[in-house]
């Protein structure tokens, strides 16, 4: 029996007749079985999003800015209790979706991340201060951060909670930025996303939103996710996922001047200096395999790329790692798609002149999995192919970059393009600091996130985090879609209050 | 004597060998002789710039933030004072280029609204809030905006001094921002351009800022304009424009990644209701005719759609209103260029329906110029043709639509597209508030600044201030090109730091 479609507030079948099956990526059985949408589906949950986003009615609000803040976050409170009393199944279904354990992963790390965000995103709806609001009273000119209608959000495969369309990051930040949302699943975790929609619509209709103010689809065609991102009724649309689809919508939403948010790929380098091995060679490589390795390497700012100057301490180092690399079990891949994925992406860094460390070989576990892979290549090959040698391979892979000395590393650095993360460790003591400003000056313009002595792999949600980046890390240098109040201000607009009568302005931008 | 360009700190001759006159536009006389740029000297600008934005070298600085905002608010004070101490010069070259009266429009509004832009950019500079420092102790990570390099500006033909490339509100705010700027000049003031510059450059060499921090070109093909936007080593590009050259330029930006500030075109709707008719009506008939012709109607927000409900006093109102526009004299228009796209702008509002009301001769004044121009059209009609009938005609004319009542009106709205500004005047008291809360709930969504009983064609430099608004207005609806600080953060990214030394921060994001 196929899934339902979350349209208008009701679950309805999808107007599509093709369908797909979610999978166990552990056993490869195949799971439920989910429509997939055709454009009379697209077409139905725009025109409910942007009634729903017109007809706001809030009595003690003007009717320019009819948004009650309280209720987004009374809705998103709701929200995070229930799918906390809902946790076992919400997990459950997670996990065999996606092959990502229940304990600690799942059950003890992502879902309270999730609930977290959302509690987050309450507390900054009620609190405001998000939206910026200035008052320039001599002037009589006042504005803020209003919303920005119906956003589009498509999730990533590799959070089915803390990133998934119609719970994570993004929906969080879109709801209470006052928002509607649209939400495409991603379609290797179709399931859990019915799970959380559930108790979404739920908690709405509990706290009264409109009806339609969430909804959600599973699959439509490349053509129709980028006429929904295009669409006139859209305000704005969040995007987690390949480089290849993101671009496609990316390039859609520009010509239609529709902001898109989008979070695309990031090899995240790591940079470690002669005298942070001398200093502390094992406990790095320790940091080092354990970033790359967890959750099966299935993270966005997963180490990709390992740039270390020749010299004995860097060769002791690698067998560290290499003996690490080999101990550690293999994971499951989330997908059929990420399995085959990294064994393009490993076999294209291989063409290009890397070789292999450990590793290599498809099948090193349950399921869809590839062992644990550590490539190696000179800082000389890498300036001589630096497109193919940073192409993001997604998964339990990474590369080491070993340049000859400091300056050819920089060299590495400047090669560069636009990455989440930037990684340096360097001696505890002033041993490395001249390297470190060397390198340092270079690797700052080139990453959203500058990291010291620390991996990049753990993304707290914090006001100061930026989960973000220049091109093609991201579509847009100034915003992150992880930290609030900051992710909010993506899916809103800049709206000013000029002349205004105090009766009619929102209520913080009124004196006193 | 062909004049130079400004590269790498010096006055040079360009690579191309084309040239263009500027021309006085009251006389149709030719004025000094100017060179266009080929892809040479942007190469040459690129380079010099990246190399600029990369060297920065402050002592007491971390050096992946070498970067002192003393320096820069210095630098704008300097200029400001500088510019200041050659005003008669440079109003009376701005005067023969673009034909705007010396008094009190460039002399006494907008060369001290230039100077007081830059001096505001310096305080900004100076006081650092604009980036938005963020410490979260805890976590031990902090954020904040960092300039984003080297910044294109394409200047607008109507404000050769507050909105000129080399001195105006983009290029205070880009420099303030800490980033170099490769300035193009408008072509229809290329000598205010070049004075303003010569006064920047000494500016930033009594400063001590790096040569070529500010460079200057006047010209180029649009083919060279679109790589110059995308080139890797560009940070960002401001403009102000027409819309056919600006969303060229932004799907050449958008393409490579590239932020792109545009500001395109905009109708500025005003809606008047009957109680305010009934009120005030010469009052408003005063505003509006003002607002429509100053400046010849040469503004960004001068009020082109005028939105009236059928009825005796909207019959008066026009008649008022045309007496008026007979009244005042026809200013002298910026370009041929201007004054051709003007008389086409009309004719294709007379294609699509509308009838003139008075004026719609072309030659009534010195030079370029146009006869203060009225159309009508009703409402039926505009819904009828409604791109047509909201499409910008640059200059003193106006197109006013009579709605048949405020259900008609409320639709009208609801198809206009993005503006910058929208306006209601209505009754002091309450008799128009239901209708105001109708037309509002509409029109808010619609534009970036929403004025009440004020025409928009004043654009305070208000820390408030939204000059921005919803595509095609301009291309994101979330910044503003006037109003500081908020204007800093287009030429920004955001820069996270986590775990990073403390000697290694930026001095805003150290403890205490």
């Amino acid at each position: 029996m196929t899934k339902p479609i979350l349209i208008a507030g009701r679950w309805q079948a999808s107007f599509g007749s093709d369908t797909f099956c979610a999978e166990n990526p552990a056993t490869r059985e195949p799971l439920d079985e989910f429509p997939v949408s055709t454009w009379e589906d697209c077409e139905l949950a725009l025109n409910v999003a942007s009634s729903a986003f017109a007809s706001r009615l809030v009595n003690d609000w003007p009717p320019e800015m009819r948004h009650d803040p309280a209720e987004f976050a009374a809705f998103l409170d709701q929200y995070a209790a229930r799918i906390e009393a809902r946790k076992a199944e919400i997990v459950e279904i997670a996990h065999c979706e996606t092959g990502l354990p229940i304990s600690p992963r799942l059950a003890d790390n992502e879902l309270p991340r999730t609930t977290n965000q959302l509690r987050q995103a309450a507390a900054a709806a009620r609190e405001g201060g998000w939206a910026l609001p200035t008052i320039d009273q001599r002037n009589n000119i006042r504005s803020m951060y209003g919303p920005i209608g119906p956003v589009a959000i498509f999730g990533p495969n590799n959070f089915p909670l803390a990133f998934n369309s119609v719970a994570g990051g993004d929906f969080a930040a879109a709801i209470a930025a006052g928002n509607p949302v649209i939400a495409k699943a991603n379609t290797s975790h179709p399931g859990t996303t019915l799970l959380l929609a559930q108790e979404a619509q739920a908690a709405a209709e509990k706290i009264g939103l409109a009806p339609g103010w969430i909804q959600l689809l599973y699959r439509t065609s490349h053509e129709d996710g980028e006429r929904l991102v295009s669409d006139p009724r859209i305000g704005a649309t969040g995007y987690t996922g390949s480089r290849a689809a993101g671009l496609k919508l990316k390039a859609a939403a520009d010509q239609a001047g529709k902001p898109i948010y989008l979070e695309l790929s990031s090899v995240n380098p790591v940079v470690i200096l002669p005298g942070a091995l001398e200093e502390r060679l094992d406990d790095i490589a320790n940091q080092f395999s354990t970033s790359c390795l967890m959750g099966t390497g299935q993270f966005c700012t997963n180490p990709g790329l390992l740039i270390l100057l020749a010299g004995d301490s860097t060769e002791r180092f690698l067998e560290t790692v290499v003996t690490k690399f080999k101990a550690a079990p293999a994971g499951t891949l989330l997908s059929a798609g990420v399995a085959k994925s990294l064994t393009q992406g490993i076999s294209s860094l291989i063409r290009a002149g890397a070789h292999t460390l450990v590793g290599g070989k498809t099948g090193a576990a349950k399921g869809y999995s590839h062992a644990n892979t550590l490539l190696r290549a000179s800082g000389q090959q890498f300036l001589e192919a630096p497109e193919a040698l940073q192409a993001e391979a997604f998964g339990n892979a990474s590369l080491v970059i070993v340049a000859d000395d400091l300056d050819q590393a920089c060299q590495v650095v400047d090669h560069l393009e636009g990455n989440l993360t930037g990684c340096i460790y360097s001696h505890t003591g002033c041993a490395d600091d001249a390297a470190y400003d060397k390198l340092a000056t270079r690797l700052r313009p080139k990453v959203g996130r500058l990291l010291n002595d620390k991996m990049p792999t753990g993304v707290a949600v914090s006001p100061a985090m930026n989960h973000g980046g220049p091109y093609p890390a991201t579509g847009h240098p100034g915003f992150t879609a992880v930290g609030i109040p900051a992710s909010l201000r993506r899916f809103a607009v800049l709206q000013c209050y000029d002349n205004v009568r105090p009766h009619r302005l929102p209520p913080a931008l009124r004196d006193g």
